[in-house]
């Protein structure tokens, strides 16, 4: 059997379950969460994260070197931003062409380090390799309070389903670059500089309110899926309450809403509140109730009924449309 | 200017510049040790490390997946043993060709998992991407009590300069098999199968008996560089105390020894002792005396003078003999 013959979540499923069970210190492992958890002692915990993009693959053709260098650390913070975490380092190794020209290079770095310096952290470490294909790995810690710590389970029935921003805005601004169309400034810097929500998910974790928690990078769909999934539990989303961007000139709204629920690229944050707690939560920042949860099933209600919501979004390995490719 | 105009050390040194310094609990920071340093509170200090190793460049085409999977977590197991630090978790995030047969994957993982199990820690996190050439790289994460850490630096005038195993023994094999030779299975598993020295390290650490300690897995004398550039001092060398192999049927003496000095992939400790602290090192792991801490200069006394040593041994980008390719 080839390994495109399993998506990316079985393929991730299929090793996590070889794995030797790493007790003691370790509370979140491999495969489970959006980060692995430690308990080293002390009033917090340790998260850490990794994550692996390619040229190709993972970059939109137009990005800058310094955008391509921000959203290598940007896609490692927002993990860590969906734990309601405070980022204390960033490693970046770098798998790089030889005939690259440094200057090149210099943007890429500080494309990294502007990102990291944004969120009061650093680039701490890494490692540069040479390699036919421009490949950055990165790697960040966080440490958030023993007592404040969320993870991808814990909603329960009846809480409300909340998401930060717009969802599908980076993949909005991907179908109108595509097809030449005008889009604003947000939009594009949604897709070219992603902003990780580490201050939301602080202040989220800090107000105590939020149930369960994870960033929506591969997409809002595919996100509930997985909470679903940790969670034992279903949700029930309203396409009236999406936060579908405002019209743009040239795309369908049915385009913009397929975009909002299944487009990846996004680093919004998705999670659940009681809800007693909403109004504690809306102190902490801004965000949209779309839905509750629900025993099980993941529905969403349209003008026509419910429907099923699908398990479709940014997947490696799978014959799926690349969303983040111009 | 292009990439491949400067060596690794350089490139390094060139981006580690431009970055911005971060201060508070980072007590080592990019391109300074083994290691990034973290105080995060608590009697430990973190201690984190990152990897890219690639199919073409790193791993020998005769390496098993079982092999390459232990190696992935080897070499970065072997920067947290140069801190003398105890590994608490391991992340690998793989690029994988999507024609590659799971029970490839299957093998690679078992490997990764029997390595980090072997030194008492396990896979806690990692990810998977699609990729044209299969790409690993790993993050090991570990601890060190405050008052043991030892860095590249801290070296004195009249020290002992020290190392453990056979350095070369790597690069040998490489060579042995290159020619056809019959090489024994001890210097087989030190290419395909090399031990970090996670037990050495943490003894040396715990003897206090170390004043500055390193992994030559770029080689001895890039190694010795290294050294006496982060600590501002020089090392004298001598070729007959060097642990050179035994005599393998088929190679010159002449290439064993330049085998030990310049050859990368081992993963033996290189460390400085003060002489009068040498016995307390040697209840704590085997190790030869191979020269002493000089005020400047690296150099080998050889049966025929004094030779300058000159920092060559394994760097990406530069036009070196590949040393780990077959």
């Amino acid at each position: 059997m080839k390994v495109s013959e399993l998506g990316e979540r079985e393929l991730i499923s299929h090793i996590t379950k070889s794995l030797t069970k790493t007790g003691g210190n370790v509370l979140v492992g491999a495969g489970e969460d959006d980060c692995a958890v430690l308990d080293i002692g002390g009033e917090d915990y340790l998260l850490i994260t990794t994550d692996m993009l390619h040229r190709k693959t993972d970059f939109p053709s137009r990005m800058s070197g310094w955008q391509i260098g921000w959203m290598s650390v940007a896609v490692n913070l927002s993990d860590i931003a969906s734990k309601g975490a405070r980022p204390i380092g960033v490693l970046m190794a770098m798998g790089i062409p030889p005939d690259t020209e440094l200057a090149f290079i210099d943007e890429l770095v500080k494309g990294m380090d502007d990102c990291a310096s944004r969120y009061s952290t650093g680039i701490i470490g890494g490692d540069t390799d040479s390699h036919d294909e421009l490949t950055i790995t990165g790697t960040a810690l966080g440490l958030v309070r023993k007592e404040l710590l969320v993870h991808r389970r814990g909603a329960k029935q009846g809480d409300l389903v909340c998401v930060t921003g717009h969802p599908g805005m980076a993949g909005t601004a991907l179908l109108a670059l595509d097809r030449g169309l005008p889009v604003g400034n947000e939009v594009l810097k949604a897709l070219f500089e992603p902003a990780p929500r580490i201050n939301e998910g602080i202040a989220l974790t800090c107000s105590r309110s939020v149930s369960s928690m994870m960033d929506i990078s591969d997409g809002l769909a595919l996100s509930l899926h997985d909470m679903s999934k940790a969670g034992d539990i279903g949700f029930k989303i309203y396409e009236s309450r999406l936060p579908v961007l405002p019209k743009i000139k040239g795309l369908k709204n049915e385009e913009l809403l397929e975009a909002a629920v299944y487009s990846g690229g996004d680093f919004e944050l998705l999670f659940t509140v009681s809800p007693d707690k909403i109004r504690e939560a809306k102190k902490a920042c801004q965000f949209t109730v779309i839905g509750e949860v629900i025993e099980k099933g993941i529905i969403i209600e349209r003008a026509g009924g419910v429907e099923t919501l699908k398990a479709r979004g940014y997947e490696h390995f799978k014959d799926l449309v690349p969303i983040r490719k111009i």
